[in-house]
């Protein structure tokens, strides 16, 4: 039995922590129940990194950890580049003991985060890592008492990144990485562990699972894994988030799919499944109060237009940020929805969802 | 008594021209009868240059004329920079003799198309201008067969942009432009010529209109005027678009706003005005099939945030394309209520709209 | 016995083609004469597309040619994108009847333009292509009247660029493609076309030139070739530069290699090819009044960086524009020597000089 | 009498600050001797502020200082922005005892290190700005054991950039701003920054200073400051670089000016004036192993055009980024003249030098 609670707090830059100290020096929230952050940057790569140190630093003089250590315990998933009407936040996510809190009546918010063991480049990419995520996320959901994949609500993974320096240390090593184009290579990390989370909540099935199907077989796929790549990480950082009886939450989680930017009826499957109602194409506005967090994982910049219409993501001239514009698109599109831009979004559709679809998780206080 | 249409055509690229010359190859549109464009082009200005010259060069072929008369007589508005799921298409408008069609029962889609008097560099962006083009706005409304504002549904103005060899004539003549800064000068010029609208439909009265009051009063504001500028006019173009019983055309035009980006009833509004039915907050599909066209004139970047979140548009390192990012964010929210992305959005906030509105005009087949 | 002449002339934007039409109005340059257009645009593939469009308009309308005939037999080679203190402007390629002109002493600016047959898309990037390149460069040197590879200085080529459509127009056909990534297929497009000049020129031997060398083995290169791909190309148009006894031209090509960005010495020797002083690091002044031309094809996105010292071209946010980046500081290298801003800056490094290497053509008058 | 020095230092990112780290792990270096750090960052604003916050932090640490204390103490002087051939790297500004090193002939590297008091937005940009930093300097100078303002070589200044916030907070205590856009205040901060350096070094006459005149009157200028303006500076921090008798450094510093992008006599004056022979347009190969530092301020984005020939820095798509052309292209032409790309280039030209001007300073090892 323990207590979960996912908390927004807006940033004002990527170095802002101050919406954080100021919960710990209101003793809204302590320190060490801190167990991983998911957050929505401004700006690109650097402003990544910057935001990751300017939290570590906050822990690291909180908790009175050194920052190695926080690093290492705590999963950073950074999802930088906002566009249109993004708002810039940090979402908490928070494991307390359950100190004799009432069990409430029906499965609660669940939380589990592991790291894997490190990954060798040369593994990233290919079903050695599908298996490495596979087990990890089983794992998160033992942790978070999760016993059905049908609890499962959303996955959340940062995986490594294949980098120059990575290629060339596999190369001095003799070994083959899956690709020597980093971006390539890295786009098939998060392709395979998007199929790790795939296969732990039985989504695949084991025997469709060859290095040939990955990044290529888009017919395998997760309907609640996200997953981002970054340079920093070595080990697949895992967060599972669903409901159990094991915890004694005020909110619950539930999901949906889009399987286009045009699927409001999947947007409105996503809040429901979450316990909130929706009317005229809305959440109702005494639900929209209830509504903890809200992640949506984009995938517009997938797929070569919508309902037969092109776009102009990939062939103008600003096509390098195309999973920018999709992340704006389908943020747009569910904030109408709820009446609010706090909401994160990052893009990715490797082997996350159908090709083209938003996956979105929906986080409330139940009813 | 005429008839009048809208006629959407995709365009594969900014010079691409095929969609229309088949329409006139087939019969189903006779030259003659275009009466303006509105074009939502990929890319930058140099792009709207380009559409600009390939529909010309068609039109001068087709009709006989030199690419002068082309330009005086038939307005193009060309709005570039295409961003998230947005479509680059065209929009002819049509006017055709009625030529025995019987008479329907209601007003139906009326359309005047008016250009100015050629206006001096040292008028742009004051009174001057707002009554000048208030004075078009008035004969388009006569040549449409519009009596009384409320049949007004749009008006789209392009004006002259003022650039800075506008500037230096205007000083050799020792006159005194609104602004030195050509961007700023060219806002002005946008924000007299909404003014212009909002005069002529009588949205605002004329003992308010001062120069003081142009880009800095925006309670004065119009709810159908959508106005750019560009250097390549000399005299301000205006299309009038509403409904009025010497139509016979199969369409009617609607109107909507909406206050902020996520007011999804505003936008509800925009297609219940031109007699579509919205259920669950999207049109409903056999109202779909009837919509032939939707102008969105987005206002986001104008806020510094939407309902009390901040956005990056104007902070983060792509602030320079503002504009374009929040065209994209209004046009996924409707397009996601209509089913289709083909929708022209536009930018532009001054005295469009209440600060951070969206405009919307429907244009549908009659039920 | 010809004549023959480079003219640059200034532009003010994309589709500002008055400088052109002012040298026909005055008689100094007849269209028939233009043989072929090699511009410095501004902007993107977009403004490429219109200023090809504006000149072919030009050229239709002085020839009284169709604009199907303009385009087939006047080669226009757009290079878009400019940034630092590169000026836009046109190259005019012209070929004249010598008429009288006396024979001077030694050889003189030569030029020769042809087109090859059309290429399938499936030979792009491939050594057919390269032969085809090699057989059409050989006939516009003998047009050119030029008979030893000594003496030709430059070779522009334009050769087709690989599109999704013409991908699926090869896969329709059951023929393979080179690469399936349209980019990675038109950077082959542009490395065989170099080793077809290479080819032609004997700085490669034919044994070497097998499809698995192509832009992996870049021991083999050109030292005179520059080449860019256009999607509105079917087959190569290739100009010939150089010096010929069959010229009475006033003017004389030389050529040189910067084997880095820093090579003053490599670009000085291009400026003493053509018969120029060079002093101080700097053409001398009388010299700079004689210089007809420029071109610098720059190769420093194709080096990781410059003597040992990285750059950010790749790695930072900007990096789509890499191409235009190295441009720009070739650019001003060269200008800063020659005095003078009004040269042409290509970027393209596949098999064009040692990776990292600039190549630069300089045309001036004769002393 | 002390000794000074300038370490430059290459990063691999922005968060990169091992290489300082290695110097103080070596011995090679002291912490407690570093008296400002200069910065060549790649990337936006959030890239300088992780920069900023990682050699905080690492000089916190080695020093056992609070953060706050570091950042009161050493300034922090952060140059965002690569492009072209530009390497990011740190130069280290250091001061330590001259312990028994012996008097050298002539004058050394002097280097003088000050903060000014705490400015009131209301201040910035005005000419209570200009005596601030115009005191602040001559107190730099009586540091830097400099008596003559022709030993003055380089002036960096960082002062405090205008922001929304700061506007709100003048506003509201009934202060009024120069300018209430957030930009042009900064421009007028740094341009009143520059002539503070001016007016210290006896460049331009307290007469003509009037708070009309800064950014107006580009007559007024100094041919040795370099400002920038940051939202996070309260006051001004200036660092004086020239040579003095009480220095035993074994460096010189020197300085020249481009009065254009094409000057390369100019360029040269600053490598002859530290003592370093030009020959050919370049530095002589043994001159280049003395050259400790090369800081480029550029300006080229600040005229229309060069030499009669326009640019389209303002008006192309990338105009944002015209000071990152600007740094390019200044950088580019004397990295080519010293055979080196780690030279340090910033962008800024209010009262920098005549408008297009680009200012540089070299330091090197004396003969």
């Amino acid at each position: 039995m323990y207590d979960a609670d996912v908390i927004r707090v807006p940033m004002a830059s990527p170095g802002d922590v101050s919406g954080i100290a100021a919960l710990f020096d209101a003793g809204k929230l302590a320190p060490e129940h801190v167990r991983a952050v998911f957050a929505q940057t401004e700006g690109d790569g650097y402003a990544r990194g910057y935001a990751s140190q300017s939290v570590e630093i906050l822990l690291s003089e909180r908790l009175g950890w050194p920052r190695s250590r926080v690093n290492a315990e705590i999963p950073f998933l950074m999802i930088g580049g906002t566009a249109g009407i993004m708002c810039p936040h940090w979402n908490l996510f928070v494991r307390r003991p359950a100190e004799g809190k009432a069990r409430p009546r029906g499965k609660r918010l669940a939380l589990g985060v592991r790291t894997s063991r490190v990954l060798a480049p040369e593994e990233y990419g290919k079903v050695r890592m599908v298996r490495v995520v596979a087990d990890t996320t089983r794992a998160a959901m033992r942790e978070a008492g999760i016993a059905s994949a049908r609890d499962v609500h959303c996955v959340e993974v940062k995986c490594p990144a294949m980098t120059p320096a990575r290629i060339q240390d596999a190369q001095r090593r003799g070994k083959r990485v899956v690709n020597t184009n980093p971006a390539a290579a890295s786009s098939m990390a998060k392709g395979a562990s998007a199929l790790g989370v795939a296969l732990a909540l039985g989504e695949v099935s084991r025997g469709k699972l060859t290095d040939a199907a990955i990044c290529r077989d888009w017919a395998l796929h997760s309907e609640v894994a996200s997953t981002s790549a970054g340079g920093e990480q070595v080990a697949c950082r895992v967060v599972v988030i669903g409901n159990s009886r094991q915890s004694v939450s005020d909110l619950v989680a539930g999901h949906g799919v889009m399987r286009d930017q045009l699927d409001l009826e999947g947007a409105s499957r996503a809040f429901r499944s979450a316990g909130l109602q929706v009317k005229d194409g809305s959440v109702v506005p005494a639900g929209r109060r209830r509504v903890a967090a809200v992640f949506v994982n984009a995938g517009a910049d997938f797929a070569p237009g919508v309902r037969g219409r092109r776009h102009t993501m990939h062939s103008d001239f600003l096509w390098s940020y195309s999973g920018w514009q999709a992340k704006a698109v389908a943020h747009a599109v569910v904030s109408a929805m709820v009446g609010d831009t706090l909401l994160l979004a990052s893009a990715g559709a490797e082997h996350q969802g159908p090709p083209g679809a938003n996956l979105i998780c929906v986080i409330a206080r139940a009813a």
